[in-house]
């Protein structure tokens, strides 16, 4: 594809977005028009992927980590003929898969992006998938991922000593998101893991939102922090054909590492009234000057079409497939006889676990010894991962794994899985499946002190969309609870203590998602004191009640060890024929096992947000999730 | 103090450390070790600080943002005569301030730290407000902040071209812990800031908790890191008095910006089994390995005592004083007649009173032109704190303003303030007041989608320790709520609606915290049905009342703007006499409104911990949280 082809490309891609964002009366034109050069080149030049079939293996991967960009994003894959302009007329409305910020409804934006600085450590999973798989596919082939010495500057590169190359991974960032910390704990992580597929497409056109960025627009600034973060960097006009070949061309023939393209553009290019200035961030253009220049972009660009390539090759591991069809078919349980942690029976099962579930990574921050994932380390080496403390990127590329057919297990402390909690809340959006071990929660932490008592993370996991909360008290339950957890779509949590506690089950007892375990009363009453806990605080509700048989009470206890979701018919029907309820939970009482509890058992209707949101009108979303007028009226009407 | 002193100072460290964390049998004595040198310099040559008044202004500040360093933070205080070795004796034990790592208990830790990576943000909190405070309180003398050209490399820097020093804020910073994004937010800002009175100090000991940090102690990594981030660095040898001397010197007179000395350690110094190993974090010496050093350090110190200098003048503002005796007396609120977005109202709120309340600063991070802080800007220009697309840092940063006298209040969008999560729920632990506003909330967002749809924010705020959450519907009940706000102590949420809402009180409806307003039936009838609703929700249900109103069905309105503390006498007053209660919300249904609801008028008791933890032993804790048997028990038999 030539310079005047993809000049035709871009002003194509301009009078889309200017449709789109102008009719719909909402998106972001200026920042799609800082990158349309950066993404033609990309898409209409070097990127290998068939949109057909975005599953394969061999298919490169683009994630627009400044999703508000997401009319371009759409108007690329228009222009493509993968979607059509009615289609893309389509953006932000109620229903569309076009939302204003891209969520897996839109598949091939690989990961819902919007908030800002997640896309780099979700490629940087990607990117790392697919070196694996694609390591192992090609066995037979040499060393794909052999480092040859190419430093960035060295234009004699003799890329044909690479026999092929790994898909590779395409991130476009603004300068703006750069300020967000989980940037650089991505790209810490990519450039120790030498991801050199990874590439960070950096659009330095000078505005945040409301503001000038702190580096101002200054692309050297971008440059030496790349390169201090052991990247490669290229820095370009973000505007010039010439200069984006030549960068592309080294970035995707670059093996030291990852490397980032940093261009330096003009925000809101292309329409004078917009051009690098601040204001025009989610702003409408007058009627007049829209007019003016849609026909302007029209006329340049003449409704052409591109071309995205497809790769050499066709590979397709059926991603995914793998997961859904393991057999689970694990080694025997340890036997367990004196007191033990939670975490140490977590530790035990994912190396049972691990042994037959081949796509099984674990990932750790920093706390193997802690948590005994170091025994995984140990056993599989090879899908060990550390993530050293930076939990937002762990979370990130568990994410970029789960995408790539991985079954990733995060791992740190209750406490600090806070930290990944905006990485947490946008997973459901991207359709991921991680599993989260959070272990030290709780005051029973005791003497490192209340900065690692996780106390919040119940309810933080349970206010996550299709969610899944377990918690265990005890080694076998912890066993067979991770073996459930395994088998699970969604965000998984799992809650582990420190504290040995007592084995109060065997092998043989059965636990599913969803359910509870009853001790019954063990003096008779009609009417006894039902206690609810989980985790430590079981141990505690069974010495009261043992306590209480003494004094003659009748006390029954319940181990809630599901906490979402809950067992509500047992807990319905003890609240229905107990005397009295008592939920204890070592956690805050806010959204934790009481709140769950009571979500069950009392008499309050409930309106709330319970489908996953989309893009839409306020009207129309507040009617989808039924909290309107018009929901409440129904909800006192019904019969 | 010469060399040979402060060597002996390290050995009377060491011993301490050594002996009250293998007496505990607990703490971190090997990442301790490493920065004894590092601390003893400071300590003893360059800090200007007077233990007995950590409040005045004119003191320096020394934060750990390394908190399991906790052992050579109060060992410096007892070798300077702070502490007793009897108090220190006390560390990690119940009921004593020296915890585990450090809260507001031990007030001259500054800050609680803990989860790693939050210390420079506060840190840099601190050095903004010190040298604000220091340039209006020194407006006789020359300006303080002139930014001498010298670069950190020309030791021909001339001192006295500076007639006195701003108070500077040390942070004690892990390698390992330089993983977390975090950081770098703090970095950019402070640098962008020009923060010259920020002096980090980096111990770079190779090691994390279970493995090599990423840059396996290459010193030179993090000098091109903070380089690259706008700092002055300084590499040298960690155990290296001459060294470290002209570091230290270099850095206090170092006028440019922030700078880092990065200081090469080994982890476990002075202890041979310890040295440069992993494994060793946690874990303590053999019983024979202890006597053996305890002896040695103890010969080798003999008893020494060292002394902090005191700052050249004494300066003092009263700190906190401001605030707590703030008359708000502010302006008439606006005349709002048609329908007005909260987060307009919440703007115009922070105008106005932002004419008397002096203290009151914002910081926003990159949305001042969609939640209308925009308006604060333009009004008060040297109270407006740009922090750019970094959410962790704005909440540091408004944590050591908080810490410094100000009110901070912190902007954003509530979805992304699940970024900074992790420093929401420790600022309890330093005992911080922050107003944080949250606007753009659920579903009523609208086209932007999802990713940008606050749905956790209230059970996020409502798990806070402490914490106040306010929900206004009306412009007029923003105004009189902000006002409210910002009598708080602790962590205050207010959450705002992007949408246009009606107006539908007045001037001089009354609203305050812990209260609702209760909108009775428009038909009588003995058993209304309640509807309970906040925020946006409050006017669908309005319209519900009115449209059921006309079926002649007797509906009650509360609106619950006040979530925490909640309005139980109310609440349980509708339980009693309505028919049916409805809890409306635009928030997914975990922890949010309706838990809240449910948590005061059902009949389920609940315990979990109410108090705010601290170190111990598990069962002290669990004990004193009453989530143990015995608390159990007691509830029960509770007559």
């Amino acid at each position: 594809m030539d310079d005047t082809a993809l000049t035709k490309i871009a002003s194509r891609l301009r009078y889309l977005i200017l449709k789109t964002t102008h009719t719909v009366g909402s998106g972001h034109p200026t920042t799609c028009f800082s990158s349309v050069e950066l993404a033609a080149m990309l898409f209409f030049k070097y990127l290998r992927l068939d949109p057909a079939h975005p599953e394969r293996l061999s298919n490169d991967r683009v994630i627009f980590s400044k999703g508000h960009a997401s009319a371009l994003l759409y108007s690329l894959y228009t222009v493509a003929g993968v979607l059509t302009e009615k289609e893309l007329s389509g953006y932000r409305t109620f229903k569309s898969p076009l939302e204003g910020h891209p969520t897996f409804r839109f598949p091939l934006a690989n990961a819902a992006t919007g908030s800002l600085g997640q896309g780099l450590s979700i490629g940087a999973g990607y990117a790392w998938g697919l070196r694996r798989k694609f390591t192992v596919h090609s066995s037979q082939l040499s060393d794909p991922i052999t480092h040859h010495p190419s430093p960035i500057t060295n234009s004699t590169y003799d890329a044909t000593l690479v026999p092929f190359s790994i898909p590779r991974v395409f991130v476009l960032m603004g300068d703006g998101e750069l300020a967000e910390g989980s940037n650089w704990e991505a790209a810490a992580w990519a450039s120790h893991q030498k991801l050199s597929n990874l590439i960070a497409i950096v659009d330095v056109n000078r505005f945040g939102q409301s503001e000038e960025t702190m580096e101002a627009g200054n692309s050297e600034s971008f440059r030496a922090k790349f390169e201090a973060f052991g990247w490669g960097a290229i820095v370009v006009d973000g505007h010039d054909w010439g200069q984006l070949d030549a960068a592309y061309e080294k970035a995707v023939t670059y093996h030291s590492g990852p490397v980032a393209i940093i261009a330096k553009t003009v925000k809101g290019k292309g329409i004078p009234v917009w051009e690098d200035k601040n204001g025009w961030h989610n702003k409408m253009l007058s009627l007049e000057e829209f007019e003016k220049w849609l026909d302007y972009f029209k006329k340049e660009s003449g409704d052409v079409k591109g071309v995205i390539q497809k790769p050499e090759m066709v590979m397709s591991d059926g991603l995914g497939v793998m997961r859904k069809n393991t057999k689970i078919n694990p080694l025997p349980i340890t036997n367990y006889q004196s007191p033990t942690a939670t975490k140490l029976a977590f530790g035990n099962a994912l190396v049972r676990l691990g042994e037959t579930i081949e796509n099984l990574l674990v990932l750790d921050a920093d706390v193997s010894n802690s948590v005994h994932t170091d025994m995984f380390a140990k056993s599989y080496p090879k899908r060990f991962l550390p993530m050293h403390i930076a939990e937002q990127n762990m979370t990130g590329v568990a994410l970029g794994l789960s995408k790539m057919g991985y079954l990733p297990v995060i791992n740190t402390f209750g406490a600090f899985l806070t930290r990944a909690h905006d990485q947490l809340r946008m997973m459901p959006l991207s359709d991921g499946t991680v599993i989260v071990h959070g272990s030290y929660v709780g005051v029973s932490l005791g003497r490192d002190g209340p900065s690692q008592m996780g106390l919040e993370d119940i309810v933080l996991f349970r206010s996550i969309y299709g969610s899944t909360v377990l918690y265990p008290s005890d080694p076998y339950q912890t066993e067979k609870l991770v073996e459930e957890a395994l088998k699970l779509h969604g965000v998984v949590y799992v809650r582990t203590t420190r504290e040995p506690t007592p084995v109060i089950y065997d092998e043989k007892t059965k636990f599913h998602i969803g359910g509870s375990y009853v001790f019954e009363p063990r003096t008779t009453n009609h009417e006894p004191i039902t206690i609810i806990a989980a985790g430590i605080t079981l141990h505690e509700a069974l010495k009261a009640q043992q306590e209480l048989a003494k004094k003659k009470i009748s006390v029954r206890v319940i181990d809630c060890y599901s906490i979402k979701p809950i067992d509500e018919k047992t807990l319905q029907k003890a609240a229905n024929d107990s005397k009295a309820i008592i939920v204890v939970e070592d956690h805050y009482p806010e959204g934790g096992l009481g709140d769950a509890v009571r979500s069950v058992v009392g008499k309050i209707h409930h309106l709330a947000v319970t489908k996953l949101p989309r893009s839409g009108s306020a009207a129309e979303l507040l009617h989808e999730q039924g909290i309107d007028a018009e929901g409440i009226v129904r909800c006192i009407m019904r019969p």
